[in-house]
């Protein structure tokens, strides 16, 4: 199949079953905590996955790869990316499993109905109106800041299209690691599994990956650190194994 | 100094300023819980700190010995474990600047006065009643499971005999991380800092330290993974430092 691309696309290779993905450099490019995130995520055979902010789609494309889950949506609120999206799923011919509907996160109950999927993954924005600098480039701005919604809003839709046991998958920065946790609890999405992903055995994490089911007893596992780099440009091999090489 | 050592009861060293304890093996030892949450703990020159659930007073004897607080207090409930902590005192020459006192975590701010504490520390039983078997030695058991006081107990009472911006120390197990903070963040402990102690560089952690302000807004520091072996019987050099040997 091919492809036209749009002024200041590209086409990358995701090293899993010859995916290809569509991205606009100049907007927005999927990172590492997507990948890690794919990876820390578990789909069932014949589960329904959503995943919400889904940029470029690279989530449910990859999930689409290394799970046997029924179905995988990514919810996008900007036309841009969810064009980009769509055709990255009819390039890779995954268009009777995976699917992309442009909306917002905030309506995603009205959208796809109460308790309709079995996982809901996301990786949000992880920077609040006062942390960092706002990006300029609106795309940027929005994958990064919390400008058009923000933790709670997340959490709480998570909770409301997940069905009761369900899990919802997230990755995030540590440094809001109590606001997450207490925000999880209060819609009833209980945190039972973490992971830190730490850049160098001896460096602080940049990453945590969480697992919340809805509803459920509280106990957690904190896995085994998650580290990225042996020596400056060189992989873990854990790493490696998530990303595919 | 000569101290009369009671049946069944030793003294180690602590390898620090030449200090020992006094401990009974039949009821209860310090742990490297003890010892890695009197490394996390920052006492500042002049400052005042309690230890709740002291046991026979070993973090009030080595926050004594390492930092330059003003003064340390252990509060114990039970009158075996204080008594064994005053001689412990009294061995080390420690009196004018470490106190025991016996009574319940419960009572401690009718005991001290409300917001009279610059610091606390806590090494709490990790146990819920539902949690592991009870031992039947029952010092070792009030130590373990929360017989005598649950964690919201604790967290409610380090929050009234805190002063405001004062810090709350603590040990737990990584399992209760979820409930702990949240815990925290109800009694308005907001968690600052945590480390993962993990026992091997590739095993899930068994200890969580974490850091609480009492009042601040929510965003936090986690440290770098605190390896405890690099092989079996051979500690990480952090760990010996932390121990000082």
């Amino acid at each position: 199949m091919t492809i036209k691309l749009k002024d200041g696309e590209r086409l990358d290779d995701l090293q899993r079953n010859g995916y290809q993905i569509i991205q606009n450099p100049s907007k927005f490019c999927f990172g590492m905590d997507a990948v890690l995130l794919s990876g820390f995520a578990k789909v069932k055979p014949g589960e329904r996955a959503l995943d919400l902010g889904t940029g470029t789609g690279i989530i449910p494309i990859l999930l689409r790869g290394k799970t046997s889950g029924r179905d995988f949506t990514g919810l996008e609120i900007q036309e841009e990316s969810a064009d980009m999206a769509r055709r990255s799923v009819e390039l890779n011919a995954l268009s009777d499993s995976v699917s992309i509907v442009q909306g917002d996160i905030k309506e995603v109950a009205s959208i796809f109905g109460a308790a309709s999927f079995d996982v809901v993954t996301c990786n949000p924005p992880y920077m609040t109106g006062s942390h960092g600098i706002v990006n300029p480039e609106l795309p940027k701005a929005i994958a990064r800041h919390e400008i058009l919604c923000s933790f709670e809003d997340v959490a709480r839709e998570a909770a409301k299209v997940l069905r009761p046991g369900g899990r919802f998958y997230l990755v995030h920065r540590p440094f809001r690691l109590a606001e997450i946790i207490t925000t999880l609890v209060k819609y009833k999405l209980e945190p039972k599994r973490m992971q830190l992903v730490y850049p160098y055995v001896d460096k602080e994490p940049n990453m945590v990956l969480l697992e919340a089911c809805r509803g459920g007893r509280s106990r957690m596992t904190v896995e085994k650190p998650l580290i990225v780099y042996k020596e400056p440009g060189v992989y873990m091999d854990e790493i490696y194994d998530i990303y595919g090489y």
